[in-house]
């Protein structure tokens, strides 16, 4: 997805967000809305929102000499993501269906976003209570459930700390055979990185690749050679949240986006209302669709 | 006023509002914005916004290629207040403290304002409605009032266009003796200038000095010599509105600032909600108490 002009005055917002979040001083702040303007005047707008985004967090990593500035409230989502997990579970057990309610708490954990909010304070319980009365696309859903049962391999792309909890349930179901996890590189924003692995509790003897790249996304260009592999050879990609969907929907492969809308640009792009859980597999900026006969692109 | 840092993502805004407003194209729409970023980067903080609103507005009008982009609703907005004022003429003789009515449709006046909104479209009609059930500071307007009554001269300087019709009570309370008439030396937003006083009905016998610039306040380093001596030399100086408010609050001579708090800055700078109908003498940043026990600075 390209930057949209409304894009624009959202990275200034979010470089003054995040100096208020880490309190930083009027001239720090001066700092990071300065570099952030001067980098978003660099740019060829056409190239994806989060590669902005992480001139931002890098910006704000030096001016406060932290790798990880988020590393508090990462494990703050992450124990609170935690305690709900059993309740996710026996709901998705009791469930009619129990695939549809793990792909309900995957999307719900996409909530926990420190970089799509202007107040940045999200709370992981509202999340969870949320996710309840959500409409869910059946027929996505049911698609997605058959490409992984017919699937030998699946990369499955993270997105947040706390977030990454909820996906447990999928990753499950995917199964340490198949399931392959890929992860940013290097701390941005409250991402998951594989240094979060161990406090999340993912199971050890599931595989992760690190992307080796500090975006909020997957931006294939800038990505480890071990992750482009693994994303060219899989037999389903499965994407979390907005970063991964603004670097990726363009992909001439096919994608299984799984997100929540955060925002009137993403709401813009996708046609589809801010609140919205989305299934979609994507390729070439389209919608495949499951029958084959009809295929929608959205945005501009 | 200084520039803070949530004035930023709001050029931003501005830039792409002015754009949408007039229809321009996507990639004219990407040099507007980035002109505007590359100004803000640019200047001084310590500056106040209305410096860099000008440049947007240049900007805007070099790629629209008119000198007055904003006539037409300057017309329209000029026709609905003139429309009004026999009615508010009524009010203000019908009133028990007919000075403090005088003041209340002054004040309301400055809702119609194409710069301080993200949604461009203001109602006159319902900016005169609301004016009813403004709470209004009344030692201020009495002080206001005796001041105008001891002088020999009176500033005022105006805002935008159908404003300076609400305005017209209040210049006919001054008197064309006492009189000059400060406005814009050329066109930016929806701001009144010596071209549109007749539209606006203006007495032709009431005294109007052009500032000489094009920046939608008065930023007198750049004020033409006429409305420099009329500054310096009259009585009472009344401004008008917020761009007037930011580059006039730290003056070192008094003014009474007359305006609606229409943004969370000026909020913050003035330590009082959006919506508040402000009546302040100021002075060097501060508001000069009626009672000289007491004075007060807003803001940082």
């Amino acid at each position: 997805m390209k930057t949209y002009s409304d894009c624009i005055p959202c990275f200034a917002r979010q470089a003054i967000d995040a100096a208020r979040f880490h309190h930083l001083s009027e001239s720090d702040t001066e700092i990071l809305l300065r570099q952030t303007l001067a980098r978003v005047c660099d740019v060829d707008w056409q190239r994806p929102p989060p590669l902005i985004g992480r001139d931002i967090h890098n910006t704000l990593k030096e001016i406060m000499k932290l790798e990880d500035p988020y590393l508090v409230q990462k494990q703050e989502q992450t124990l609170t993501a935690l305690s709900l997990l059993p309740q996710i579970q026996e709901r998705i057990a009791a469930a009619k269906n129990s695939f549809a309610e793990i792909i309900r708490f995957s999307i719900a954990g996409n909530a926990i976003d420190l970089g799509a909010k202007t107040t940045v304070s999200v709370d992981v319980n509202t999340t969870f209570k949320d996710a309840m009365h959500k409409a869910l696309p059946d027929d996505a859903i049911s698609a997605l459930q058959a490409e992984i049962d017919r699937a030998e391999s699946v990369l499955f792309i993270t997105d947040n700390c706390g977030e990454v909890v909820f996906d447990r349930p999928l990753m499950d179901y995917i199964g340490a055979d198949k399931l392959r996890i890929g992860m940013r590189g290097r701390p941005t924003i409250n991402d998951v990185t594989i240094n979060d692995a161990a406090m999340s509790e993912i199971p050890p003897e599931y595989t992760i690749i690190s992307n080796g790249s500090d975006i909020p996304g997957t931006w294939l260009p800038e990505c480890a050679p071990a992750f482009v592999e693994a994303f060219n050879t899989a037999d389903v990609v499965i994407a979390k949240g907005q970063g991964n969907y603004e670097t990726l929907s363009q992909s001439n492969r096919s994608i299984y986006h799984l997100l929540l809308v955060k925002c009137p640009v993403i709401a813009h792009d996708t046609q589809l209302p801010v609140g919205t859980y989305i299934v979609q597999k994507r390729k070439d900026g389209c919608i495949v669709s499951l029958d084959p006969k009809y295929a929608h692109c959205g945005g501009e």
